[in-house]
């Protein structure tokens, strides 16, 4: 078992990251610091992981809330319902909360956590590769609204994050891969060595190798904590965590959040932004094609929907969260491990990048 | 015009008190940091001030929110209500919000900035006495739950606080008195001089004297800025702000938040608190007798409200937000100005104080 600590004062917690997490009674038990639990999952894992947890809260005033499956979930509705049996149980802010699920749960759960009583505990146990990589760590919660996701949301810290690697092998394949496009951001926005590691053993990863998999998870997770502890409140590096981002929300609005997967949006971001960072000269055509050449081998999209226009992606791009005071900010590579975050680009260029991937 | 520093690091900020703050345009321009600004009021203080805001917005894009009065509206439903008029206005994470009411209108505005883009800047207008010498200083936002006050929340600081006492001219003379309450609170937990203070000028205040309005606003703000300071986030000294406030809660909830102002309960709650200092050994029948005259000065309730029996109050202290673990601490006196945390007490002193309040 791995354990990497994200560094943040008073509010640092550690990731233990194995193949058989689920399976520690004793680790578990030692996570669970309250009398008053409730477990939130939803019905695809429920079936699948619930028991492992609940085996662990005997003799504890423990609650288990099932929601339906999916992103219409991460909803305001789905937050005033947690809270409402969390009051009909009488938790107080001692109360300790278990998110079990991907990153709607993990995002939905930890947004309640931050607000109920003005906060109270929680643990993540992330069951997608997505989650286990990105959402669960550096204490980003949010519910979506109507108009835009992650709009309502906090920066809340988790007392620790359990990364059981043994439930990734239920995972469908193309949610494997949306995980690996947060996995493979990593390695262009701080790690090249880490990203040329993914070159070689990107076979191996897609094939769910164990020893690959622990390995991909601890560096991400080690190269977002590094990040976190610098900024956690986004207010400069962090904001680096977004590449592809900016193109991948513009393409999932444009979707309605349909047809395509989170990390399958960013994947294909990521391509855009590195496509439009050799429109302006920071990068070689020759890193494009490289950057290209491994999405393709975890399975990526490396075009834009079919649904999508140009003219909508323009339009969805300048409500994104890192516009300020009308300036859409842009996560930018000037190299293949070193991300840049700049306004300094024009119309035209991204236009031409937009155009260029279009199907 | 006094100021008063919230000393919290990176967190900090201004407290304006003086007689004349809406009518000083260069002081509100200096806090308006943003381009976009949406003022949330209600529909009693809009006729009354929201004029002289709106004076300082020309040329911004700036939005008015004006919500009917009244607790009842402090829910979870108008919070999504201001987060829609943001996300449809496209406002943006650099935008920022403008509090301009009492408790209600600040505690949930603040809790929108604390929660849109997951955190916006956010100014506090308190128009009442105790949003000026309370709620609107420390940071504690909420929204309430149908079954619970104050259950879904944040700790989030605003920008600035700008207290105007020429606003509480306008103000019924209950929810002035109700102010009082927690004015004589800090002295009562912590401040002797300011206590004796109180007591050789009750009569000056309540007649609204300004000189002694804008002396009672600064020594109560400095009290509470003190306190945040040294633990913003309740975990210990805190705590002693809430004096009366759980018999006060108890009250509140069996009048279904009727019939009583907020103030009032907490006035009558200290009683009772003072009342079970003295039973305990803490405290002389002399200091009880004592507050109690202060109180009756101050036109503050010194009886639970008929409605209300020994079963409901004790069932109702339970669910308390200080109850840890089933035990509930209470806040008590051992002196005037001097406050413990403590849950030695029986059951049987608890029933005596109550019963002895009873009508």
């Amino acid at each position: 078992m791995k354990v990497i600590e994200v560094d943040l004062g008073k509010r640092s917690y550690p990731i233990y990251i194995g193949d058989s997490i689920l399976a520690d009674k004793e680790l578990i038990d030692k996570q669970i610091t309250s009398h008053q639990v409730l477990v939130v999952t939803n019905e695809t894992i429920a079936p699948l992981y619930l028991k492992s947890i609940v085996n662990n809260l005997a003799g504890l005033d423990y609650d288990v809330l099932v929601l339906p499956d999916g992103e219409s979930y991460k909803s305001l509705d789905c937050f005033n319902q947690i809270i409402s049996r969390l009051m009909e149980k009488k938790f107080n802010r001692t109360c300790m909360l278990i998110a079990l699920g991907g990153g709607v749960i993990g995002d939905l759960t930890g947004f309640v956590a931050a607000c109920y009583q003005r906060g109270v505990k929680f643990i993540q146990i992330p069951t997608t590769l997505l989650a286990q990589v990105d959402s669960s760590v550096g204490g980003k919660t949010a519910v979506n609204h109507p108009l835009g996701k992650n709009m309502i949301g906090a920066f809340y810290q988790p007392s620790a994050v359990l990364a059981d690697t043994s439930v990734l092998s239920s995972l469908p394949d193309r949610e494997f891969s949306a995980g690996l496009a947060e996995v493979i951001k990593y390695g262009l926005i701080r790690d090249r060595e880490f990203y040329e590691w993914l070159e070689n053993n990107i076979d191996l990863l897609i094939q769910r190798d164990n020893k690959a998999l622990i390995y991909t998870i601890e560096r991400s997770c080690i190269n977002k904590a590094e990040v976190v502890a610098q900024d956690e409140r986004e207010s400069g590096v962090r904001a680096t965590l977004n590449l592809g981002h900016t193109f991948g929300h513009a393409i999932e609005t444009g979707l309605s959040y349909k047809h395509w997967l989170h990390g399958e949006a960013v994947g294909c971001g990521m391509l855009m932004a590195a496509d439009l960072s050799m429109r302006l000269g920071l990068l070689e055509q020759e890193q494009v094609d490289r950057i290209k050449r491994l999405l393709v081998r975890a399975k990526l999209p490396i075009k834009i929907h079919k649904d999508i226009k140009l003219k909508q992606m323009l339009e969805n791009m300048k409500v994104d969260k890192k516009s300020r005071d009308g300036i859409l900010y842009l996560i930018l590579l000037s190299d293949i491990g070193q991300a840049t975050i700049t306004a300094d680009y024009t119309e035209q260029a991204l236009t031409e990048t937009i155009n260029h991937f279009l199907e």
